[in-house]
């Protein structure tokens, strides 16, 4: 579904009614493994394994977005951002009934990592923080990821 | 990624190498929530939360081939198509280096149904059978979908 945007557009709303939101998706690479995470305090059923991302901001490029998300997410440093692989619209109804528009980056990561940590999203001390745990899955099965998130994973092949 | 095909293609080699391969979804809705399963020889991390589905067999309409992937899955019999929602095109890359496109049914049920279930899919006595759990969520959670299957929940609402 392709809805039209204006040419300016943080949200607009099209004919449907849904919104177009623009999001931001990180694909983290390395040794043929993906950086993905989880909500500690949702059930695998409730909530799922996702990759970094989040809203773009207020004048944010979207590459700015996808680097802070990354950081915020996992708690690492040292990104960099590698290429982006395109843009895919996902309609989140009846989550919310919006549109979202998703710049998806691949990023690369330096330095070590563990295969699994803790790590967790502040919310400027308005409520408690979110609480992740981050892994590596082969990217092979990488496809687990919900809502759609990994629609562009061909492309690192491509 | 739209890919060109053949009017007739069961299976095609478009430029990108991909094989496109012609796969069926099912939504199935009861009182705002949805029909899932998962596998329960593997965990969340590895196959995550799925609807069920499968490939188109050579000669068999996609509506037919949808009846009979609900009934395989899920062990239940009763199933009906609501309506076809449309068709969506997965890279389902490096799992497989192929195209799915997916033609995606709302199906319903009639009869009650217990909350959570064991089923298993036979293969023709020639290996174990696939042990799935299935059980229902909520519409609004439903995102949670693996590999891009909740594509067209929204349309459920247009």
């Amino acid at each position: 579904m392709y809805l039209p945007r204006a040419a300016n557009a943080g949200r607009v709303v099209p004919y449907s009614g849904k919104a177009v939101v623009d999001k931001v998706l990180c694909y983290i690479v390395r040794e043929g493994r993906l950086l993905v995470f989880r909500h500690t305090d949702y059930s695998y059923e409730e909530v799922g394994i996702q990759v970094p991302g989040g809203s773009v901001r207020v004048g944010e490029q979207p590459e700015d977005a996808a680097l802070r998300e990354a950081r915020e997410e996992t708690g690492l440093t040292g990104f960099a951002a590698v290429r982006k692989l395109g843009e895919v619209e996902y309609d989140i109804s009846p989550l919310r009934f919006e549109i979202q528009n998703r710049h998806i980056f691949q990023l690369k990561l330096t330095g070590p990592t563990p295969d699994r940590w803790a790590s967790q999203e502040e919310h400027d001390g308005k409520q408690e923080p979110t609480r992740f745990e981050c892994f590596w899955v082969p990217l092979e099965a990488a496809h687990v990821l919900q809502s759609g998130q990994g629609a562009l994973l061909g492309r690192l092949f491509d």
